[in-house]
């Protein structure tokens, strides 16, 4: 974006040109109104229970349809990503909608405990115990700048906040800030079909960093959902957690996604697997948080035929737009840093073209990378990095040391279920999923899904971000003790 | 306690005299091998699975009740709290541990979800997915000065963390060591007689506020539980948060557990309301998380004789030893302080004898309650403040000016169904339990308990620390993708 102070406007990822009228800058009046407007929707959103709640949601994803093309083509010159991904991703933010909606009205997110009261117990009778969960309040989410439809306005963390009866604000992420507002747009409608106050739902732009943080530290707001950078996701942690009333914020932040290729796997399809990795590499120009950026193996012939197959799929592979100019920077920076470093080799590049973001392999020892933290830092884009290990020790001291991560992904055969099953333990405690013969790129929306992890690939791993689980991160209990029968309305059952 | 470098005592709470062999004061060195001792026995423990990790929550159960009358005992000389309330703290800490037995015997703590593989699914074939819990890692558990036996050394935090399969530390709260010893080592021979390695359960002992503090900065914690002061519960929040990998604290710190007469219930029951009241904010000299402190209603006749009632009780009632000399100090401070506050009464006070603890009725306005903050303070012991509302709206509030607290009590009849279903949602975003026509002392464990609440009653509203959903508190979720099924015992059925 380019801005003053009072108007931005988007930015064609392809050109670097600014395009459309104006946008309005949003700044601390406007966070205050919505922050407001979503404490005085509370209370009635809650009021209209589980089937109120699930019609939203399908209005919304109703909505998000009926925008039609205009939705696809703004997102695509804001984000430079392809048309067929972009579809992709408005079929994902539909489904999720949709996926909590069904999730509100099967009404187990309440998840209601009821221990009958026990009048002649002794000591004492057992009085009648009713638990259910119960929203948090209005819940802050930020859009993420490499999902700008499904990680952002109407994604995910907004989905799963008003399955759970919690008003949102968004902070519209300033990449995108134009298919934003046609997706706020839409929510606004169904909002007002529904009958439901204003507040349910609002959204503040601009590119301050400023506009975000006041909205972090707005007393009204009882959580935050968060996709970005490290450094950008511990700043507005710092600011949850120092707040008069701390509040809980649900930041993904960085991730390497470690693979670990075993060695039967590598006997018998190493040439497989080089490609297929590479695909999962160089996909969407490597912008996913699942973006496999570590390969552990030992070291030999094996492993040489991986590299070489995913070399030369690196070497075809055309490059590509990335979603902002400096997002773009900070790969080359990245990766220009990677070769710098002692005892790293650069296997192969795929063809470099000014402004686009080729494919990048870089090969190094297990001692070499115990031995410098930097390796394990995450480049975001299409950039690997190849750690030769001399035996499982070696493999396993890797492991041991690195941060949390999202994924970690095991490519085995039958022959390798003891090694797997030393390695798993391990693995298990840094990861959020833990994937067999697959690629972590590609995260299905489920029952089953974790999108989370250790620190610091969130700042909170007791919870994901993806998949119907992703409710209770705006729930918490309460418990209703005898609860007079004509209290229906206000007691679990 | 009285404390040199190297040893401290215990001290009987009824004379303020110290007792017994000198106790070992443990450092950082203590801590770090207790810590180191937990990481490594994280992995067997776990491997062990759930009836053995029941086995090993009922063999405390055994040992425990297996010290017999000596437990008591010296619960009751460093506590001062009476024989009848430490054998029903017993039976508590006992059925705790065995309930949560039976949690991990049944399973469901795993919370498993499988989505089945769609091989078929056009456009792109879905993997399977299951999701389950695991253990966090090891598990720091600060000792209660209240509860010596069930908030303790083999209490609620730990009885949950071992039930999640987390080795637990835990530092043993100084006023009650020699109980928190037998307690340990009761623990130490169920971890034998189980063949698990020692570091399963550890202890630390002493009186200086650092050696709680070296324990929650140890890398290898990865949560803490803490019921305590509010002071206390902040410094180690701040500690857990500025970690370089910051970890969940769940901490338990203040509440003054607001009742709330309604009109139909005063008019039918001021009486027997107002004895019930005294009786519960005086039991065990109102040291309890859950007393009641604030009374609010409408101004009239019919609460004035709920006042006098409560000032009847409270006349008669003996003064009574409270757990250590600086909580003595600190209840005398407290109440000294609200009877210097402009516009407060005192109704009432109980008969004062020195070292020991008289309850202590005030009175005051909704408008002085609400220009003072300094009356919402929790004065720790049995003092409560009545508020005299003039209308609903008076009551209303204060209801919303409140801090968050662990229970919310409302007195009603079927005549104000009205007005409480106005004030239910006022309520219920301050509290963790709400209580009709009963009285917030005396938790219930069972599966329906919440013992938490927003924020500063504990410093996580989405857990509680009582019951067996405080299990969750020591777990997070982790997805494993296309596991094989050869790797059984590695993945979640």
């Amino acid at each position: 974006m380019a801005a003053s102070d009072t108007s931005f406007y988007s930015i064609d990822a392809a050109t670097g040109e600014r395009f459309g009228d104006p946008l309005r800058v949003d700044g601390p009046a406007e966070v205050a109104a919505a922050c407001a407007a979503a404490e005085l929707a509370f209370d009635p959103f809650r009021a209209i229970g589980n089937e109120g709640r699930a019609r939203l949601l399908d209005g919304i994803a109703a909505e998000l349809m009926a925008i039609g093309d205009e939705l696809i083509e703004t997102a695509m010159r804001e984000s430079g990503l392809p048309r067929v991904r972009l579809e992709g991703e408005r079929g994902r933010t539909v489904g999720q909608l949709r996926m909590f909606a069904e999730v509100v009205r099967r009404g187990d997110w309440e998840r209601v405990r009821i221990d009958p009261a026990l009048p002649d117990r002794q000591p004492l009778p057992r009085p009648e115990l009713r638990l259910r969960m119960i929203p948090l309040g209005p819940v802050a989410v930020f859009g993420a700048s490499n999902f700008p439809l499904a990680f952002s306005t109407a994604g995910g963390d907004t989905a799963s906040a008003l399955a759970a009866g919690c008003p949102v604000v968004v902070k519209a992420h300033p990449a995108h800030s134009r298919t934003a507002l046609l997706a706020a747009r839409a929510i606004g409608r169904a909002v007002s079909a529904e009958g439901l106050p204003k507040g349910v739902f609002s959204q503040v732009q601009g590119p301050a960093i400023a506009l975000g943080e006041a909205l972090v530290r707005d007393p009204r707001i009882m959580a935050v959902g968060f996709t970005g950078s490290r450094s950008g996701g511990l700043a507005l942690l710092r600011i949850a957690q120092s707040r008069s009333v701390p509040i809980p914020l649900y930041a993904e932040m960085s991730s390497i996604n470690p693979v670990v290729l075993l060695p039967g796997a590598l006997r018998t399809r190493a040439l497989a697997i080089g490609e297929g990795f590479a695909q999962s590499l160089t996909m969407g120009a490597g912008q996913f948080c699942t973006n496999p950026g570590l390969v552990l193996a030992l070291a030999g012939d094996d492993l040489d035929v991986f590299c070489n197959a995913a070399a030369a799929q690196i070497r075809q592979n055309a490059p590509q737009v990335m979603l902002t100019g400096g997002i773009h920077s900070a790969y080359r920076s990245g990766t220009a840093a990677l070769r710098g470093q002692d005892g790293v080799t650069l296997t192969a590049a795929g063809p470099d073209e000014s402004a686009k973001a080729n494919g990048q392999l870089f090969r190094t020892t297990a001692l070499t990378f115990l031995a410098n933290p930097a390796l394990a830092h995450e480049v975001f884009g299409p950039a690997a990095l190849v750690v030769a290990c001399r035996d499982e020790d070696e493999l396993c001291a890797v492991l041991r040391n690195l941060e949390g991560q999202l994924t970690g992904t095991i490519q085995m055969e039958g022959s390798d279920a003891d090694i797997a099953s030393r390695l798993l333990p391990v693995l298990e405690r840094k990861v959020g999923r833990l994937l067999f013969n697959g690629w972590p790129t590609g995260v299905e929306v489920g029952e089953a899904m974790v999108h989370g992890g250790p620190f610091p690939a969130t700042s909170d791993s007791r919870t994901t971000s993806v998949g119907s689980l992703a409710i209770e991160r705006f729930l918490r209990p309460v418990c209703y003790q005898n609860a007079p029968s004509y209290l229906h309305g206000n007691r679990p059952s």
